[in-house]
């Protein structure tokens, strides 16, 4: 089975002349989705951690399959407001401006080996913000783990772990 | 193991006088996180269905999780602008104004019975427009899911689906 056989392309999103690479697809194949959380947790062997840090809105989505499977902690990265207890922020530039992410300050602490989940490298500008977010709660990022690298982007030349685990590069 | 026991109140959030039940302490426990998404999957046991509809944001993480288990497809509802390919839109009243959530339109068609998953049941305005979009792409909803429900605010009353399976009432 190819995961890139279940991811397509759509044009012009989310502006004219960017080719979005969709996973929905992915995702309504119930064999697929499982071969690709499995391909992940076997990529993920001999690496010892114990939580997966999943940025909201997709990494959620793989991130907790991910879990359950590999029976680790799920701690979710969210947009600035959505969470509701205290928490760690760190702002971050965008092409137009600038986006904010939190962490629950309670969620992670100096004993905690983390991986970050996404589904897509892109510049790796949001996974750069997560790896510091991580790095202020006291715990260590052993592992960046995505679906889809972007290469041409060069989003792997922003991250600081030098751990990369990806299954498809376009 | 008590699924109440990993869910805390937090006072005062998205705002003064609200008490916001937050599910992100079971999501930090593997075991009942686990035991969550098993017994769901229990209380599914004889409704025939081959779809689960996921509500971004927290709906991700269940309904991900759940369709890994469970071998079914994963099909995303998301909020204005997010889904790529051509989309069914469904605008509901929120308090104050409106919001808009999206499907894709080759995710359902009329030979698909789904579930719809969220963590929680609150008004239920959410859920009920995304049983109408569900519909509105010919397909049949054959139960709907939470983790929680804040019975006090009677969102199974706004529910046309008969069949609502939950496994905390507050």
């Amino acid at each position: 089975m190819q995961i890139s056989d279940f991811i397509r392309d759509i044009k012009d999103f989310p502006k004219k002349g960017i080719v979005f690479k969709d996973i929905t697809p992915l995702l309504n194949n119930p064999d697929a989705f499982r071969f690709c959380i499995e391909q992940l947790s076997s990529k993920l062997e001999g690496i010892s951690f114990n939580k997966i840090v999943v940025i909201e809105s997709r990494g959620f989505i793989f991130g907790s399959a991910l879990g359950l499977l590999m029976k680790k902690a799920i701690i979710p990265v969210r947009k600035k407001g959505k969470l509701p207890a205290e928490v760690i922020s760190i702002s971050y530039d965008l092409e137009y401006g600038t986006d904010t992410l939190e962490i629950h300050k309670d969620s992670l602490d100096k004993t905690d080996k983390v991986i970050i989940v996404d589904d897509l490298l892109a510049t790796g500008g949001t996974v750069c913000a997560v790896e510091k977010l991580v790095k202020l709660s006291g715990a260590e990022v052993v592992a960046d783990v995505f679906v889809v690298d972007l290469t041409f982007l060069k989003g792997m030349s922003k991250l600081s772990c030098k751990k990369v685990i990806k299954l498809v590069d376009f």
